[in-house]
Parts: structure tokens; C-alpha cells; sequence
């Protein structure tokens, strides 16, 4: 579908780890830097929000491995939105090698928006995004 | 239970972020450290057994956020382990808040053994361990 | 000498990289830990400073690099400060393998105090620190 | 000038620290990732390289930190080469923010080759290449 939002980047060697494939937690980097860039692309920036006291937050995360980046290798990472519930938000995301977009991981991120106090905050910029 | 194993560690600054909380992403590097240090007190290597071509591999992570550590705070991992199937073996993990011992994240870690080819390959000492 | 503040770490099998050995830039991770270690140590805690607008900030780094750490070692990480002039400070600082005190690195660090403008601003808590 | 080797990258959030600005070891990574699609660019592939025993080590660096990277920050990182002596290599490298071309940082990296017995081992295709 060419309405997903995605972004290609590219494994940097220090995200190599001794087994030699991307270690597992830089893949949550990806996906937490392709929703960023996602917000930025519909208009909302995620350090402005911080320092506007709208704290977006993650609050579960699963992630399917299915096959490992290496060095040298490019890939895609792409970013759908979905409504949880009144108060909860959700990114379907999926990470693909760009040269036969085999894909690596799939992941499912839910998350919401608290205020400095800790409290939900969800602001109508916010709840329109999704 | 006495007989869970844990370690504790404390926040490093470089690890928190411009929310001023620790990164979601790096509680799964915690996560990763508590592993392969249970894997060496029960006697396995994470490194030899890499060398030796026994790659250990995570399939799947689930991950709740319940409440986010900061500069400054010390923690304790704890990590059990089950077996999910003939081929598969889990980790049950939670990061506790050391000052208060408040619950931060809860994880489950599911993965397997391969060898150098990517076949399924669990040796007795891995089989042994779950 | 007795009186060099100091702190032991172990490598953690994410920060070694596709070499075997322990990425570059983790070393600098390191040094930092143990200058925010030793700043709490003589009562000054980085993120209230920060958040009380003193930002302490590092203006040039030498790192020498002589023997690597690998998966499974120990290590300390000591800080000694000096005055550089009136409005530079500099830490002193080397990384020794704690199973045999083998050197690993030897580092200078060199910073000053600026405010939430960007200029400098040496309190006086951070001025008699050094 | 036309034929100094540079690459484009953009701050992603978890780079930056609670200081809101990107912390200090991150450079260095930009640096090395800068590095190695440099090598890659001349036809040395880093990861071939280490496994066919080349292994290319850093054996000091120098770092001025001029300006800080925030969240949302496209930079540009170059690399030249400069020959320090018959075993020792050198990059020269700089940052710069992309949208006013201010300086970042610079800095100075030298490094050699050992094979994997930690011996001084400078094949001609790396010899050539400096």
C-alpha cells in the first residue's frame, strides 16, 4: 500500500553486536526513531511536546524477530496508526531489508500521553493523529 | 522467592533521555545484561557459546511499562526461566525500583538455540538449563 | 594513591561490538558514568544541576586507546580533576581490566559551566569542586 | 572542496540526553559510521575486513566539541585521510549542522591494523588506501 509511512535507513556498525547481527534492542531505536519521524510528518514533533508538558509515553511494546540485519545491510522501517481505546494509541510497525524486503522484525507498539504530573493528557492535536 | 536471580544496577545519565526518564529501549539492554548474567552462574558462556557456534537467539519480547526509572535511581533485574516448547525457552523478567522496590517494567523473553546455518540447534547444556 | 575516586563496571555483551571487543565509543559512556558518579560523591548531582540551568559541558576529549575489554571483564574507571584557568576544568581519567589492573584507556577531559544561554557560568559549588 | 567524503544523518531522539542536546558518545559513533562508509566507499568493507583477520583498531582520538545537535538536527560528518606514519593512519573528521553548516565538533582519529593476534599487519589494500 503506498499510504504507509516509512523510512530507510541503514545498520551502523556499532549496532552490530558479537553474534554479528543488529543487537535487539536497536531495533526498538528504529522503531521509536520512524515514529518520531512519523509524528514530525503529520505535523507534531516529539521534543516540542516534551517541553510542552505533553509526555508521550509507551506503555507495552511486542516484537517479533524474524530475521537479522547485518552490517551493510539497508532497511526499511514503516509506521501505521491504530485507536486502542478513548485513551490508549497503537503503532503497527514492521522492519524490511531493502534488498529483498525480507522482513525482520514486526513489532506492535501501544502507547498514550500524560502530563508532567503523571495524569492522561490526551490533547485534541494529539487525539486527531489517531 | 529466595530463589529468583537478579542483579542490581543504577541509571547511567547517558541512558536517559530528553524526557528525562530512562530510554525505552534500554531497559531491554538491562534486560539482555540480567540474561547473560543468569546464563554464566548456571555456568553458560553467552560469548563461548557464540564462539562455539551455538547462536542464542530471541524470537519474541513483550514488554510493560509500568513506571519510568531516572538519573540517578538504582534497580534490580531479576530473570526466571521456562521452557515454552521442545525448541523454544523463556525468560520471565521484571526491573524493580531499589529505593522502593515499585514495579518498572515486566517482560517475557521467548527465544531458541541455532546453529551458524540457522537451523534449530539446542545442545544438552542449553537443553539442560531450561 | 588511596584518595582517586573510583568505580568497578563489567562489560555488558551489548556494548561489544562485531570486532569482539568493546565499541570505541563506549569507553566515553564509561568516563562519563564515573564523572557523574564522582560529581555525586563530592554532592553535586548532574541532573539538578541541569535542571537549575548549571550545564556542564565537555569541550575536548583525548582518549588513548591500549588493550581492549571483551565480553565477561571487570573493570575501574577512575577520575581525578584538575583546573585548567579560571573557566576550564579537566578530569583525568583512565580505564584499567580489573582481573590484572592492565591499562585499557587513559583519557583527559575538558569542560566548563554555561547557563541555559550558552554562556559560561561557574558557580560557586562547581568552582570550589575543583 | 569537491572531494572531501561526506554522509548525511539526522539526531534521532534516543541520542539525546537529558541535557536535551546529543550526548557526547554519540558523536563519536556518527564519527565511526562515517568512517566505515568511507572504507566501504574505497572498496574496504569493514566487517570483511575483521573476518578475514584485518582488524582495524583506533588507537587514540581527539574531540572539540564546538556546538551541540538537538532533536530534529540534520548534519553532515566528513572524513579525509591523512598518512601519520608507516603504521599509523589518520582521519580527519568534522560535523556540521546541516541547515547553517555550523561547526559541531572536529576531530582527529588515528588508528593502525593488527591481525588477530594483536600484531601490527597493514596489507597493501589498507597501505593503498592511506
Amino acid at each position: 500500500m503506498a499510504d504507509i509511512f516509512s523510512i530507510e535507513l541503514k545498520v551502523r556498525d556499532y549496532e552490530v553486536d558479537l553474534q554479528g547481527v543488529v543487537n535487539n534492542a536497536n531495533y526498538q531505536h528504529y522503531l521509536e526513531h520512524a515514529r518520531h519521524e512519523y509524528l514530525q510528518f503529520i505535523g507534531l514533533e516529539f521534543a516540542k511536546l516534551t517541553s510542552e508538558g505533553i509526555i508521550l509515553v509507551v506503555k507495552r511494546i511486542e516484537i517479533d524477530y524474524n530475521s537479522p540485519l547485518r552490517s551493510g545491510d539497508s532497511f526499511i522501517v514503516d509506521c501505521r496508526t491504530e485507536r486502542i481505546s478513548p485513551l490508549r494509541f497503537g503503532f503497527i510497525q514492521n522492519i524490511y531489508r531493502a534488498s529483498d524486503h525480507k522482513l525482520v522484525i514486526s513489532a506492535k507498539v501501544m502507547g498514550t500521553a500524560i502530563n508532567r504530573q503523571g495524569r492522561p493528557f490526551l490533547p485534541p492535536e494529539i487525539d486527531k493523529a489517531f
